[in-house]
């Protein structure tokens, strides 16, 4: 059993990314950008209308406060500060999930502020207090191994680990950071076949060819081009064709 | 049986405007800047956490997105932006709003846009529009005859009159426009006199001499001077030496 | 002689609209995006280096402070505050046009900005101030019979008319409203032959079959898709072909 | 001899924050915000015109793109865009400074952005581009011993160094990070006698009471409270009458 994210309306007023409507016949839950680094509420709006249509779970992308940079800037920002801006999104996307008949079903940092929390645990910190702020039952999306996964189960908040089958693992199991050579898997067969094994057997080969334990409740897809969205329904039809149960978290 | 309300956290990141510590102990409601004219989520945070604490009814404080103008700036926002974006801002202020033990209780237009819905349908019934999708039981303040009440009362919302000490007004009980002679109040002695007539009577002296009916169930007092937090305490001061209940509007 | 003028550099950071790369082999004139309604500061260098190479004469392209709506919705901007906004972007703009080699050469206002300052005298004063204030030889671009071009004329800046291939045009030989019927050219060889007719006759079809006469130095071609840039350089080459010279204004 | 500078037009809008008027009779070279931190056009005009008038030196306060956090959080910006928005905001003062009959002189980054780059070697190499893009003889204002100054003077800029009368140093020369005890000075006759001896001396107490060096051509004075406009006009008068010479540096 396994659970499909990916980035959703992370265009903002005039500028569209994501092919919202596509994707939302693929994964089951959706991570919707809340106005920080993308998203107006127009398109909130429309996002948790279309995910509530298709019995999609909606989950808050909540990130630094950075339109210009998309939120792919790391940014010291202070604990009471980054708690509050956290709330806020939350809170911001909420109205727009209950008036679809939905809600807010769970939290996925973004971009810069997801790579900073895995091992900053005062900015992790901070996350999980804002997430409690908002609902002190919301399951936290989040690297397996990651500080603010360990902070969110501390504080009774769901853990839920998630995978990246376009993303090369270290022996360790953690990500190669892009920019290194063969950081990201481009090869479209090979990451149905890694999405694959990473929802069957919870393993995946490392860079180094050693084949890696990598226990993911949720696999992260990408969706912003055209051919994204293919491969992300090949990943799909995959997991099912293989007997994988495609399912939300609980 | 008055209510007094006022313009609460209206700074942004290192500025600040209103004294909301000493405002708080004046006024029975609190119109709380949701971030698009002013207010920062650490601010708005507080701002609730105050309120709460003394008994202060929190509203939201909704605009148009400018901080650069101060949402003073009338604008030419399609409904379904308007829309949205007025269900945004309640959102994020209910999260602040919850986690201090409390509920956004009203909504209060702010600036360009408070004044342009007294007229304009097309951007009041957004307004209205929005108010339903965060919560369709919101009540929604405004001046009495304002096309926003009007609606606001069509869509089953409670529709709150309000009235101003500090502004003349017109015979026909419009507000004489901002930059006229006389059109603002200085005279603290006369703010204090006007509100408890407004509070007692219903009624008021227009521009003109001549004795006009102004019903309100609210004060709007102004307290972003040090000066203007004298004047709200006395205001209320006077309101309850004359018998008036000063209360949050039910 | 003809001027092909379009908006270039309307993405902002992640996001991208315009094929800045394409359309500068088409344009002789790049209305540049300064960053109040599109346009980072990485983008505006990029453009004006390329206009540079290709000897495309770099344009302000300014606007009212909305990213969140593309600079599409009017707004009431106080005069002082437009006019120092204005001239902030140019001022912006001129950095990266001057470490280009070359020089921010004209002004052209943005979206609602532009179609307010058709009429709107106090705001056109406005943006006639703001580009004085940058440099007192720039050329406004606008509308024939506009009062910005009117205000432009007075104050010695150069006034240069532009026309719409793709727009219907009333009898009076105003633009004719965007929603209503007919607003919109879309057949491409229509927009092609009316580019020709206004370069060479200066008179085009209104929307109700009369010949009006509507003189322009410029021609506005738009380019936020990828059948517009090909249509742009079919527009260039029938002109070229029909002996029309293509070439910036003075 | 030495230079005076301060921070100026740190408002945004409807926020106020520096006494512009009053500080521009104090210091001989005015910080000017650029709009990313604090700034908006409107007070950028003005505070160029004032310093024109009085004579004092107009120099561009550059920053991280972050007015909610007042450009005091510190952000990975990728070089290219880093460099880009330094040249944007030196380009948008200098129309104002232009207009007033002044030039940008120097330029002096702000909060965050001023400490990185006292070590960050890619940072501060962005920060360099940026002002030979926008004006290749632009003196640069930092600490001594800074990257920042180091890098300056390698690609010809003229490196100012500054000393802060207010702030504690340790016995390196650095200074004592805020939050630590001792690390600001709030005596005002401290401050004045350590200006004083900072101006004609070249040295100072450092917190450990060893008398260190710490050779400057500017002093930097507060200016965002009533008390320290004071505080800044008597380290004016002590060093005049003491016979320093408070002059621009060149």
């Amino acid at each position: 059993m396994i659970d499909l994210n990916a980035d959703l309306g992370e265009g903002f007023g005039r500028w569209h990314l994501t092919d919202d409507e596509q994707l939302l016949s693929v994964v089951t839950s959706a991570n919707v950008a809340c106005g920080f680094h993308a998203g107006d509420p127009v398109t909130m709006r429309r996002v948790c209308e279309l995910a509530a249509e298709r019995g999609v779970r909606v989950g808050a992308q909540v990130s630094y406060r950075d339109l210009a940079g998309f939120g792919r800037r790391a940014m010291d920002v202070p604990s009471a500060e980054l708690a509050a801006e956290v709330a806020y999104q939350i809170g911001a996307l909420e109205v727009f999930a209950r008036a679809a008949g939905t809600r807010v079903s769970y939290v996925k940092p973004h971009g810069a502020l997801y790579n900073r929390i895995v091992r900053d645990r005062e900015q992790a910190a901070a996350v999980i207090e804002g997430v409690l702020l908002a609902d002190a039952s919301l399951p936290v999306l989040g690297l397996p191994g990651s500080v603010v996964l360990e902070l969110a189960a501390k504080a009774g908040l769901p853990a839920v680990t998630e995978a990246f089958a376009d993303r090369a693992y270290t022996d360790e199991g953690t990500l190669v950071p892009r920019g290194r050579d063969g950081a990201v898997v481009t090869d479209p067969e090979a990451i149905v076949e890694r999405s694959l094994s990473l929802a069957r057997s919870g393993s995946v080969d490392a860079l180094s060819g050693a084949r890696i334990e990598v226990r993911a409740r949720s696999l992260c897809l990408h969706g912003d081009t055209p051919g994204a969205v293919d491969l992300a329904r090949r990943v799909r039809e995959r997991l099912l064709e293989s007997g994988v149960r495609v399912e939300a978290f609980a």
